[in-house]
C-alpha cells in the first residue's frame, strides 16, 4: 500500500453560528468566530488516497485526474464562497472544520472508486487543522 | 539604518464590489471575488520600520511594543471582521489589497514616532501580495 | 472520530548532556549539541486530540480553550526558558526532543478530559521532528 | 515508542515513461510528465524511524548519524541526478513517486538496524506527496 | 505607488554547461550541476509590478489577468521542460538562475503595458534565489 | 545588476542583557528575553550579493563557494553557540538581531570581493526579522 496526498486550496467566508441559540449564546460559545458579517480563511485541503501502484504507470492514481475531480466536485463549490450560505453539500451544516471534513468525505467516498479514500485534512490557519479517516 | 519587520495575521471576509456599478459589471470585472455573500482569507501583514539601534538596547524599536500597537490599532479591528462592513478605517474603501495597505499606512504613520515607518506588506494568498512604501 | 491539531511555539535554550558522563564522553556522543553554554531553537509543538464533534458546536474541543490550556500549562513554562534548568516538568530529564514529548504527554493526559489526547509532535528544526502517541 | 523523522532534500530530473508503450501512449497517459528531454523537481525526503529512547542519551537514534547514513546511501545517489538514467537502485524502475519510495524502503530497511524503519515520505511538489510504510 | 507580486511555479530540468569548455572544465566549475543527464528543480517565479490603484477597481493590475499572461507567455513554456533544450526564449542561454531572470524580463517588459514591471525573482531551492530589476 | 541570495541557518542561545543595568532594569526593558539562563532560536541568515553575471558561467558568484565561505566564517562560529559568550565577532556586543546583522556585515564586507555585498537579513522567529544594507 502506498498513500498519495493531493493538496487543493480554497478561500471562503464562514461564521460559527447555531441557529437554535440566541446571539448571546452564540457569542459566548464561539466568540468573534460568530461575527454576524462573517470572517474568512485561506483553507488548505489535503486528500489522501491509498492503493497499490499500477505496474504500467507506477501510479496508485493519476494525481492530475484526482486534482481535476477535486476541483470540479469540491473546490469549485467552496472557493470564493460563503460556507454558511452557498454550498450544496454544507446545507444545514454548522461549518466548523470538523463538520466540513466529514461532509467532504461524504461527497468523495462515492466518487473515488479506483483507489481507496484514506483521509481528509483541512488546514484552517497555520495553527489549527483537522483530519478525518471516515466512519469506522 | 536597520530595518525591522514584524508579522501579524488576521482572518477576514471581504468582497470586491464597486457600488457605482451594476452587479453584472462587478461580476465581469471582479469575477468570483465579487460573490454577494463574501469570501475570505488568512491575511498576513508585515510592517517594516527603520532606524538606528539604540546603544543601550540594541533595538531600533521594541518588537514586543510594536506588536502590541499593531494588535490594538490594526489587528483587533481587522481580525474576524468583514472588511466591507466592520472596519472604521476602511469605511467607503473598496477593500482590494492595494487599498488596504494604503489605509493601514494612513493609520500607522501617525502612531509610529520613535522610528520610521518604511513598508506595509499584505499577503492575501500564497500567490499574491502587495507592498506600499508610503506617498512619495 | 475527528482529529484536531493545535500548533503552539516556544523559543528555548538547551544542551544535550548526561551528568553521569565526563565532558569528553558527552562531547563524543552529542557533539556540538553538548556545548556547555547551551544553544537553542524555535520549537514548534503540535498537540492532536480526537473525539466526536458536539452536535451543538461542531467542535470536538474548543480550539481556543485548548490553546489557553496549552499556553498556561506548557508554553508559559517552556518559552524563553532553559530546558535543562528552568522547567519543573523537565527536572532531571535529559532534554532531547524524544524525552520532551514524553514529558509533555505526562502533563497533558491528566488535563485533557473532554476529548482524548492522541499525539504530541515537536519540531526542533526544519529537518528533525519527533512524535509520541502515549504509552501503549 | 517515539517516532523520529529526518528530512533530506535532492534535486533531480526525471520523466514518466513506460518503455513498453509508444510515445503516443506515454503522452496520452503521462501528459507533459513524459517530456522526452525530462523535467525536474526539488524533492523532499522524510524518513521516519521508531523506537524507545535510550536512557543514557534520550535518543531513539542519533539524528546526525541517521542523516550521514541517508546522505551516503540515498541522497548522494539521487541529488543532481537523472532518476531514469543515473541511479543504481532505480534501474528498470519507472520513477513515479510511488515507485521511488518503495525503492528507498528497499535500500534502507537493511541499513537501519538499531531502531525500526517506519515510513518513507516523498514530497514532489507543494501539492503532491506519497508515503510508504513497507510491505505488510 | 503600490507594488503587487504574483507567484507562479514551474518544474524543469536543466544543467549548467558552457559549450565552449571541455567536460572537465565544466565539471570543475559547475560540479554536479553539470551532470550530462540533467537534474531539476521546482522553480518559483515571483513577478512584481508597480503602479497607482485604479479608483474604480482598487487594482494596479488585475492579478488574475496577470496570472493568465504569465501562464501563457512564460510558465507554459518552462513547466515540465528542459531549460537547455526546449524553451525558445532561452535558446543559446546558459540556464543559470541569473540568466533566466534576465531572459524572463526581456519577454515580459514588452507585454506588461498597463502598469510597470518592477522585479523578476526566481527561487531555485529553499536556499538560493535571484532577483532582477531590469537594465539600468 | 542581478541580486543573488543564499540562506544559511544556525541554532543558538542568547539573552538580551545590558551589563550597565541592574537585573531589574534588564527585566523591565527586555522582559523574558533577559532570562539569566538564556533562551534560543533557529536563526535563518540570508546574505544577498549583487553583480553582473559572468558571460562564461552565468553566475554573479558561485553560490556553492559563497555557501562554503559563509559556513566557515559565520555559521561555524554561530551554530550551536551562545551568542553572549562564544562568538569572537560578537564580543562586547548586546546580541539583538539588529546588532548581529551589523556585526555579520562587518565580517563579510572584507571577505566578499568578486561581487558586492548588498544585504544581511536575519530571521529570528516567523514573526520578526531584520535587514541591514551597510553603513551609508
Amino acid at each position: 500500500m502506498v498513500f498519495l496526498t493531493r493538496r487543493e486550496r480554497f478561500n471562503a467566508a464562514h461564521r460559527l453560528y447555531n441557529k437554535e441559540w440566541s446571539d448571546e449564546k452564540n457569542k459566548e460559545v464561539f466568540g468573534k468566530c460568530s461575527n454576524a458579517n462573517y470572517h474568512g480563511h485561506n483553507f488548505e485541503l489535503f486528500v489522501t488516497v491509498k492503493g497499490l501502484p499500477d505496474p504500467d504507470t507506477g501510479f496508485i492514481v493519476n494525481a492530475h485526474s484526482l486534482s481535476v475531480l477535486l476541483q470540479s466536485e469540491i473546490i469549485d463549490k467552496l472557493d470564493h464562497s460563503n460556507l454558511n450560505l452557498d454550498v450544496d453539500f454544507l446545507k444545514d451544516v454548522l461549518p466548523s472544520s470538523e463538520n466540513i471534513v466529514i461532509a467532504i468525505w461524504g461527497v468523495l467516498e462515492k466518487l473515488i472508486t479506483d483507489c481507496e479514500l484514506h483521509c481528509i485534512k483541512l488546514v484552517e490557519t497555520e495553527n489549527i487543522f483537522v483530519e478525518y479517516y471516515g466512519p469506522q
